[in-house]
């Protein structure tokens, strides 16, 4: 054993140093080195490398982190872990700030964000209660009140009234999209099978008594086969069961198909098992095609049917931000709720989800108090969200809008959409690609379709299409895999549904880095090419 | 309009460069500087201050948060942003960080994870999949497998087996305990409603699908009073009834009555209402007296019923890393299931929960794939969690195990249990005060209780006790707040059921900063005093 490493921290003068911060000038710039080390080592390595290397090495890698025992002495000081990160983590990490990293919805942030990131690590503050957050749970209250705003658009006297009443609920900071998703259907459940005379509600009693308390054999979600899969996951969770989280054609353009929602609503209604529609969503965004569903349209169809209309747009939400496509999400500000995604197109560090209420007093279906800490009354912000304790994330968001403006998004937003459109020209002017879903927002889906394929596929018996199709979908697969082992750039994979069609191996591309022009775009395009071409077989 | 604001970001050239980390040494500075700022400026503003301030300001304070438009410019360059938190929001923040703040699991953290949480958020990966992640899901799944070897102590074979193996799951990172709590039940709920002939699954089918399919009338959880108010939610979620987690009586020791527990699970088998008990959970670390439950002796009972048993560790999980009171949580490696908590003894950033299996295959009962980027097999670690995007916060509990040492957070965890005793000796030391539940971890309620009112209630009738009590109660109300209002100092305040016994009004502390000494407690007490010797009629 070490005994300079025993030294470092587990003695209890050097452990009660690390809790106070440094008073001496010495140790202060020590401290803040390693900021700079953080700031600027990482970034140094990161611009050298991008993406996934190579898949081979992944079980090498397992290989170095197998050590399962806890050290009982300390091993490293802060400096070498620092080290450690941008020498040891760093290299096998996913540069996924690159501009040729283009394949998720994980990007590059700006580095303000880091900074804000700090500053709430720095206050530590828990807005689960007032007694650990107070101003700041004032301030996530008014940034909830920005963001519902933005996507509902209400006058100045209804935004007085709720912004900082505490039996008022906005909206809800969450882990993410998923609970996010989780938190509306949770609302339109508790909604529904509320308390009523020789019932205490679906929430005390559990779903299969709020089934025979009202009567029905179970109870549906409908959601576009394009939908995030944390919307089969809610289903699951809350009881409702994922395979009544219904998927609904889309349409030639990747829309949710309304003929088909309204003859299944039909359906259901005349189902022999008694069949209670809790919620309709529609998709902001889809994940695979980036399109919006038809919302106004939904949404008219949920009031016809009283039923709730939930706008999953954890992708799109940021779009209202833009005056030139905020358009394209018409019909969102009709929706009882609606999801967003802080660490989506707001820039943001993982994880910040967002869920927002049309109805101020919705969320008072999701209410739990406990006598300790939660008074009813109070503004503790932990009465109505799933989490309790939890990041005060309405700090970097609401800084960050301070420092960007609506219109410094608006820029990002435009700049993501205009781009894919360039993209999308672009792989229809080379032959060897075909555009598969056009960007309605900014993601895209295309393919490797050589022109033999194409001319098999056009010609072809069923046998020699089939076969033809199958090829496709090999040569499509290699080439993505190969460009990412490759590390210079990464577009994702996934299997497109389409109306009418086989499903087909598509490349997906998700344009949202500034930093991500066409020309890069071209440059990815090449590449592929060039692996083809090495690659012909598939 | 301010036409220097406009430029500050909302333009493309500005916007693209916040992207771009700087190249030169004068925009390095400048952003290392403001680094400096967020560690040292707002440390030197904390230190002059504490708690909350006055309850009176927050309706002023409100005021200042009313406005809920969207601003179109940019308002803030960074350095103003960071000096608006520094001079607005941190004077009315909350100085978790103070030894005087002893009132709630939230407190001061070592500066070092200020850094690590930077690290997290400028590597910004996303370990919901591989593909965005790749070295640090590897890692995450190293730092799992420690804390599992921390609780259940297996072999080295059976790390070997699991550590790196993607089918294999011994722990998963979670939003915070709430979650965690609520995963184990899932799971509970999941593994006892499984697939079987004609039944897909509770998961597939839902609540009321599956208590038909297996003949019960209700499920139920079990869980001492003291239990937190996360598991109803639980229940409430999960479709099963937050009325149907029923609470067992806790002994005069706050700890959970096997007595009861046994009673209540005879009197449920034999329930006219088919009842199906999914799962008993014991508390290792209560929240409101850190009591911990008989752990060895719940899980006997739960393996002679053929019940879940999940171990809620969220606050004393940690414990187990030292050498002097690991043995407080004998029997936790019996439990299905355990909840931890990263940011509350691990002393993490907000917000990190984590929750353990025993079974590495038990959760595979909450699996979900998704066809475009989670692919059976893969080391997505998106596919047996709840959430799916999320920040990588293995990174920092890895490096804070490599920096503190398991030796560190033992001289953490001694040093709460030793102080909350010298505290219980203090407190009964003083006449004018009543221990009300001795720390078993590091957590003590107390309350005043002044001589006149103790006679009255051990001599008076009924009518005389009842007005002793009530007196007593709005003593404890009114010195809380009071000394709360005057910023020096925070301890919270509960309402403490005791079987035999009326509800109390009672004060809580919570041991675990290590700047928080007996001198210190001394002097909470002392304020204590005198607040009630200013207010004697409470």
């Amino acid at each position: 054993m070490n005994t300079e490493k025993t030294e470092l921290i587990a003695n209890w003068e050097t452990l009660q140093r690390i809790f106070i911060r440094p008073e001496n000038d010495a140790a202060r710039t020590v401290l803040v080195k390693y900021m700079e080390q953080i700031l600027f080592g990482l970034h140094d390595f990161l611009k050298a490398h991008v993406g996934i290397t190579r898949e081979a090495s992944l079980e090498a890698l397992s290989e170095q982190f197998k050590e399962s025992r806890m050290g009982w002495h300390p091993d490293k000081k802060l400096a070498d872990v620092i080290r450690g990160v941008i020498e040891t983590i760093a290299p096998h990490a996913v540069n996924v700030a690159s501009p040729y990293f283009v394949g998720h919805m994980t990007s590059a942030i700006p580095f303000f964000m880091v900074h804000l990131q700090t500053i709430v690590a720095a206050l530590n503050q828990n807005p689960v209660k007032l007694e650990t957050s107070k101003v700041v749970s004032i301030l996530e209250r008014q940034i909830l009140a920005k963001i519902h705003r933005m996507i509902y658009r209400r006058d100045d006297g209804f935004y007085d009234t709720h912004i900082q009443n505490p039996d008022s609920t906005l909206g809800v900071f969450v882990a993410d999209g998923t609970v996010a998703n989780l938190t509306a259907l949770w609302v339109a459940r508790n909604t529904f099978f509320s308390p009523k005379e020789g019932f205490e509600g679906v929430e005390a009693e559990g779903m299969a008594a709020a089934c025979q308390a009202f009567g029905y054999d179970r109870c549906v979600i409908l959601v576009s086969r394009l939908g995030h899969y944390s919307l089969r996951k809610a289903g699951g969770v809350l009881g409702i069961g994922n395979a009544n989280v219904i998927p609904i054609d889309a349409d030639s353009q990747n829309r949710l198909d309304l003929r088909h929602l309204k003859s299944t609503i039909r359906a259901l209604n005349g189902d022999a098992r008694k069949t209670k529609i809790l919620a309709v969503v529609g998709v902001a965004g889809t994940t695979e095609t980036g399109t919006v569903d038809p919302l106004p349209e939904i949404a008219r169809i949920c009031r016809d049917n009283a039923i709730h209309f939930h706008a999953d747009a954890a992708w799109g939400g940021p779009t209202l931000m833009s005056r030139k496509y905020s358009g394209l999400l018409k019909g969102i500000e009709q929706a009882d709720s609606v999801t967003i995604d802080g660490h989506k197109q707001f820039y943001m560090p993982m994880g910040c989800g967002m869920i927002y209420f049309r109805d101020p007093h919705m969320a008072d279906a999701i209410a739990y108090h406990a006598a300790y800490v939660i008074r009813p009354g109070s503004v503790d912000l932990g009465i109505r969200s799933l989490e309790g304790s939890r990041a005060a994330n309405s700090l970097i968001l609401g800084s960050a809008l301070e420092v960007m403006g609506a219109g410094g998004y608006a820029l990002l937003i435009d700049h993501g959409i205009d781009t894919a459109r360039a993209f999308a020209e672009e792989i229809r002017r080379r032959p060897l690609f075909e555009l598969m879903s056009p960007p309605r927002l900014n993601i895209l889906t295309y393919r490797l379709f050589p022109e033999p394929l194409r001319h098999a596929c056009e010609t072809g018996d069923p046998r020699t299409r089939k076969a033809a199709l199958e090829q496709a979908d090999q040569i499509n697969i290699l080439v993505q895999r190969l460009q990412r082992e490759a590390g210079n750039s990464f577009v994702s994979r996934t299997t497109l549904k389409r109306p009418g069609h086989e499903d087909a191996a598509v490349l997906r591309a998700v344009i949202m880095n500034p930093l991500t022009d066409i020309r890069i775009l071209r440059e990815i395009l090449d590449e592929q090419e060039e692996i083809y071409r090495n690659h012909p077989e598939g």
